[in-house]
């Protein structure tokens, strides 16, 4: 590449890596994104690079079919009410080691292996996600919703120049934890943090009309695709998350697609952005 | 009981308090105080006590039958060299899933249930154990010798007030990780860390000769009974890695009875002492 | 003792203790926990275990009985109004050189022999207590009520790990100082320092009804308890002193016997408490 | 007096409030100084001056004829031998009583009165002095010699902005206390820490010869005009403290007369100096 | 001079420099305090001095002859309206070089030479004075009017012992900078730092009436005065000054006698002050 | 450019940002990269680049061309010797207030518009450049060379997020000041920092020979190359400096192409480097 190119991209990026020091970015990792080597290597190497420009990433993550696997292993059958896992004791268990000590660790380990400084945890870990169980709808056991984020414990891990990584299984009272959604962990993570924005790295190239993907939507604009039916399916949680997270403060949330390898970098670092962003 | 038995009780507590009172005690967890529910409860109110009393307490733990007994649902067999798992890729997946993500979080869970604020960690995390291939036996595979200790991420943790409980994989280079005997890397730790003393809970009442437990023995002492025979079997690693410590600075080590409820705080609350306390 | 019973009494005082870390005690010391030097003794290991355990004990003291004795030697008549000293500025002098100067620093030498860290300090250190003249009843001289505590020196003090312990002469404006009543300067350090208890070490078991001591009274039950006479005499400034600190914010005040030793043990530590505690 | 007289004074001070800023200076306090009202408010406004231009003055003093006075009123008779007070527990009480509880609480007064915050204390406090039996002469009973400064709390007091006023009473082994040299004591606080000056208040005009004070003189020709018989009496602690600051590294010990006003200002803030200064 | 004469001055001195410890004192140096170097060299004692008792002295200056000395030398003409440089590029960029760089210089090494840690500065530097265009009178050119005082940059220099020294040029948007009044920056960089007193040297005795000096003047009558005709013409500028600062909450205003040495000393550090006092 | 090529050249600069962050890199700053408007600009953009992914870029200037334009209006002839300005009073004077208050505010400016917070200081600033007067060659007037570098008033700048700009005059000992060749006082900074690299950005592409820049050259070549011929002329005081700040511990000296836009962002952020890099 030419020297003049270089230095383009490098100037290009300044405006945002001045903007964004300091602040703290939440990313909910998930899809393709994390079960292909090369791309979960390729979104490393960004949040290593994220971590040393100043900016504080938090990764949250699920893990469903992994879980969905190793119940298989321990006989345990895998059975889903409104796409959400129903939860009993023993499946939270495995859920908490599949997502806890091997997604988790595995993720750790690739940030490590770039340069990063990454402590995995699950919500237990300084009871730092706690929650109550779902009621609706009813059925699914230990499925719960956030209802706090403790984050003196994530701050002191930022401030120290950690990366986070969070798997959300979540603490609960007179239960053995909680199974939460990641995508909805995430957004809750982000408004506790006062995050300057949550990024949902999904398997689609962002909020779809007639083919085309939507640059920037406001709230009320969501609200009305979801009527009329475009947003829908797998996006409807990650939509919702984002209208939480938006709702509690969070400046900006972005669905980009984490098949095109480095799309973090192009999303926080160039003038193109990529994906759609979703505005108060 | 008695008004002027508590009095006695604290009183005689008060003289401990005040000589660990900022020193770090690392304690490697393992055997029927593990897996009995009750006794572990026990425990991890007695590791709560002595954070709230102001000492630093750090906890070490492996976890071999569980490890074995999700390997055999992976369809995996467990095999030993020496008492040393051989540890292909696989089966270091497994360990990893079912030490970070099973025991570690069940163990921070109860610890925070008794009021702490344990946080998890596997030597993975920050890096916090590296290890190099252990050599010998030959054929081991994946199992490591610790090279390193990370204490930074440990004890930014304990300034914050939690209680860090210690996975033991470790990193290493060009390799996924290392799985690493729990009871040497418990003694790494606590001389990485300078800690005052380190605890091994184990299912026995402490070195015995002829059906009498050895309160108290010098290094030298130690290596007698082991040419005698005296010392030999399981108790062999924890001799070692007792010894190990002391000759790296830690001042005491104990073998203590982790089948007595509360036997930590007997241990270091009373005079009287509990096992068998080694010195350099 | 059985080993299972001292585990218990250690694992009752957990919460107490994690209840109380970091937070100020004020201890109203005098009579025969004072006079007794065993009991002075007991105090003593109590106070330097509240501290060792995290708590920030703060002492706060008088002594009639020793100051009327020097003032004989001294050549001066001792007077009472209202149970309150007649203090000319000899009587001033005397009254500070005895509690400030041997009361106040047999109490640290104490404190100090079981391993604390005690400072002792009058009112008119750093100026920590500021008083004006007591104008009802009239004739009483250089008798002050406390205005103004000035609480950084005790806080520097106790953030750097020492016990203060205060005699209460307070300084003044225009005269060389006043003196004050212990029961009444306790309560208001208590209320200046946001303390989270205020404990007066009686020679009596609490408040008394028909031979049987009331473990826990509201404010305006004690106040009917005043009408009805069941409270009077000496124990009318222990109550009124606590009756104005819960007025100003200490969420509990307690009048124990100091005549039991350890008392103050058995009332911060044990689920059975001593005394009468009193509640806004 | 003339604007530029003002100024001269002024900005003559400046170069030694620059060279002492910072610095710790200990003042012996003692003599018509401490007992003359006038002189005693002109020392406190030295004080608080020093320590107003950044300077962090230390107060030690002894009261040798108060004492005395008070034991006879308790009917203890006052016995010396070779200059030192004979002293058995009795006399240490009233000795603690009146230096800790009378003198310093006068001058912690006076300080305050002038715009200082001092804090006053006994070497029991903190256990700030400790000390351990004089053995020559033999027969003093509780007089001890200074094995150890705690200069932690004297710091911490200092660093919040206090003037620390310490009384020569001692912490000690098996026995309630010590009584201690104020001359003595005062020069092993400044070596303790690290002072820039041990300054001492006498009333006489410095070491004289031949009626003329003698402005500067090393420790080797100190040492020659006690031979010759220049120096001798009630000077020679002073003189021997002074010499032992020295030795251990206080740069400047000076003999100033306490009977002018402002000696201490004079000393520190002009040309002329005043009194006699012992260099190593 | 007597020994009793300098120690009143310095006791004298005492109460102000309690009372002004810590306090941020803006000083505007110019007039003859600046050209004169007798004078600049006794401004410089005193500002040290200032800041060796514990002031932070912030410095203000302007420097209008010799910019429109270089100005010639540089071939430009320099013309006024309503006394306010007509400011085109050339002339700002004369102006902020003679300033900046030869006026800033030259006091910040007369401070040093006084053992004083000045740091001199434009309003550039941090852009610490951000100005818009003056539009009133029209035509001036880059003329400006400060709209915000940027005080990080001071306050951490202050904090760090140093002694800031402003040059009265200012940053702008869109434009190289912006030539402001230097009595007019000085109130506005002492209501953003929130100090104690703006002091302005000046070539009068003060504010005058009937040929007697007015030692104390409220913002009322001040405005009577205006009304009046008896402040007028170069007085102007300093007053609406002092006004502005007033209103803007500084609590005192000085116009003094640059012309008298060490008249700030005078001012600050006796009875007698010296100039007018400017209340809100 | 395709987002492929942007994401590498950002992932190519990860690992440089991973090793500089924290380090302190010296740039000697001139030549045309300060005289052309374009170069000069990017420049700024590369050293707040730097500052934004956390190095701490120190900024050192000289002047030459622009001192002797104002000399000439000012009416003063400029002299050289051996290539040194010969510097009287005068000259001193419009070097120090061009240098420091037009090219040094000049940089200063520009680097702010490009958001980064820049302060321009001279050495005379906090004396943060102590010099004494170079005699050889004899004949030089106020020429010194570098004494002593004062760090404090640097770091503080930077720890507070600030890009210091160092104009090359330094304070001296009874004079005014000196004039110090600014190649020769980056070298200086450079090594009293303690910094990772010192960077000279000049009018050559770097050390050639035949035609060829040669990448890396270790001291000792360097001085082969001199005995040869092969480095001579204007290269011979930038290569000087660089052999003195390699032989005061600065690991790496370049010498870069300042008329290459961006040049140093090829330097620090690429694999392929750029000019010519001297090792000790």
């Amino acid at each position: 590449m030419a020297a003049i190119d270089i230095s383009q991209v490098l100037i290009e990026a300044l405006p945002y890596i001045q903007r964004f020091s300091g602040k703290t970015i939440v990313i909910k990792y998930g899809g393709n994104a994390m079960t292909d080597p090369g791309l979960a290597s390729a979104v490393a190497q960004d949040v290593v690079l994220m971590r040393c420009v100043g900016m504080n990433p938090v990764l949250v993550h699920g893990g469903g079919p992994q879980v969905s696997a190793w119940m298989r292993l321990a006989g345990l059958e895998a059975r889903f009410v409104d796409g959400l896992r129903v939860t009993d004791e023993p499946t939270l268990e495995v859920a908490e080691m599949v997502l806890a000590g091997k997604i988790n660790k595995e993720l750790v380990r690739i940030l490590n292996e770039h340069g990063g400084s990454a402590v995995g945890l699950s919500g237990q870990d300084g009871r730092l996600l706690v929650a109550r169980q779902l009621t609706h709808p009813p059925g699914l056991g230990l499925v719960g919703e956030v209802t706090a984020v403790n984050t003196s414990l994530i701050q002191e891990l930022t401030r120290a120049g950690h990366i986070p990584v969070i798997a959300t299984i979540a603490a609960g009272a007179g239960v053995p934890g909680y199974n939460v959604n990641a995508d909805t962990a995430a957004g809750a993570v982000a408004s506790a943090l006062g995050a300057e924005k949550v990024i949902f790295l999904t398997d689609v190239a962002g909020i779809v009309r007639d083919g085309k993907v939507l640059g920037q939507l406001e709230a009320a604009q969501v609200l009305e695709l979801v009527q009329q039916g475009v947003i829908s399916g797998g996006m409807m949680p990650k939509v919702e998350a984002c209208l939480s997270a938006l709702q509690a403060g969070v400046p900006r949330a972005h669905i980009i697609d984490g098949r095109v390898p480095h799309s973090l970098l192009l999303e926080l670092f160039t003038d193109r952005g990529i994906g759609t962003m979703l505005l108060p």
